[in-house]
């Protein structure tokens, strides 16, 4: 394989009990990872973690430097089980108090009167944090050295993923091909495994699946280079075509 | 705060790709999580992890030391991008090889004639696991030292938990009562700090929700002693009735 220049990647950091009490089915993952497919960053590594200062530190210093971005997400909320700004702010020695900007920006949001102490809260990070404008809800999210900080909810998270494109820099665009085919895997894995000897470098993964009473396989082919998924994809249909077997789709 | 034993916690290693490309929304966080709860075993970490074999290798062995069980998913299907089986026994140092058990119990399943090369790649793991069996499509899972092995199909996995029980040994079973309310956070923020800080070993979560049109408040509340909740969710009852804000539920 020829070498080629480093590649633009990320890690998410989901922050939060709910998710692994099993009370909340995260879908952020899901959502930044396709916007990130769309800017040309692949996500390496999802780490979920408790509300736990030492265990957000820990992970946050391991994984910064390994990563180009990492995205948190939850704990940047008013109340006492949102650590996030606190704990990023300890992790790199970062003054932790009101952000000037973030203050203006939610006691505007609020007017005076009811600008709370609780909402106040969300004015508090680390001091000198880039901001990230949130158009649903008023609190920003905020981004120290390549750390971006979101919120846990789904709406609001998408919400304020756009206002952030502009902030990362992409490699290639990811791009997939999935064909779908009436069959089981171990019928297919062998020829699959020499179309993968042969592409070496295309991501080819093969997902069995069954809904409503139909049973199939997905092969979802990943690349940068888009001749060489068609290269590819064509060896593929090759041998599902020779097997006899019945191609359902292709995207 | 009393000191308490070692309370008896787990992990989980999703192996994915599919995952991390946002092909594939996870949902076996939450099945396992749930299904922990009421063994009483306390889910502390989540990582999702690529089809690489050095990282698989890296996390298995960085994570079984630190909590009593660890469970992977995913990747010991009979393609070339299921790698589980392979890796963990390189992890351990473990001779990977058709499985007696697990190849016998195969070659049932297929009857002789069906059982081809692909499906006898299922059959594949470290030599001395022990097996968990699949009441729904036959490939075993297994288990070495205190790692669980299961696939990622969803209906496939949780058919598979049931088999599992009598291999964990959990402690007090987790406790969780919610309490709604239309409210937003930063309006009951300070009297829940106030109530976390006298229930100090009390886990209270606060979450907003917007769904169809209502906002509110769920706030969670768990702990392995039901008294104690109860305490502790009477407290909550009454601030917010103090404040006159609408309980939705409780449950």
């Amino acid at each position: 394989m020829k070498k080629t220049k480093q590649k633009v990647n990320a890690a998410i950091i989901i922050i939060g009990n709910e998710i692994l009490s099993g009370r909340t089915q995260d879908v952020n993952v899901a959502t930044i990872s396709n916007w990130l497919n769309q800017l040309g960053v692949s996500l390496k590594e999802v780490r979920i973690v408790p509300d736990i200062e030492k265990v957000i530190i820990k992970t946050v210093k391991e994984m910064y430097k390994k990563f180009t971005y990492i995205f948190t997400t939850g704990g940047i909320g008013p109340t006492h089980d949102d650590i996030t700004s606190k704990t990023i702010s300890k992790a790199f020695n970062m003054s932790y108090g009101y952000h000037d900007e973030a203050y203006k920006l939610l006691e505007k949001y609020y007017s005076k009167k009811n600008f709370t102490s609780g909402r106040k809260k969300m004015a508090m990070m680390p001091r000198q944090a880039g901001l990230i404008l949130n158009p649903s809800s008023g609190a920003p999210g905020f981004f120290v050295k390549n750390v971006y900080c979101l919120p846990g909810v789904p709406s609001i998270l998408k919400s304020m993923l756009g206002g952030l494109e502009n902030k990362i820099k992409g490699g290639k665009k990811i791009l997939t091909k999935t064909i779908s085919a009436r069959t089981v895997e171990s019928e297919i894995a062998k020829s699959l495994t020499k179309v993968q000897n042969k592409f070496t470098d295309i991501d080819i993964g093969s997902y069995p699946f069954f809904k409503q009473g139909r049973i199939g396989v997905s092969i979802v082919v990943r690349s940068t280079k888009k001749k060489k998924i068609d290269d590819c994809c064509k060896e593929i249909v090759s041998f599902l075509k020779k097997k006899e077997i019945n191609i359902l789709g292709k995207k």
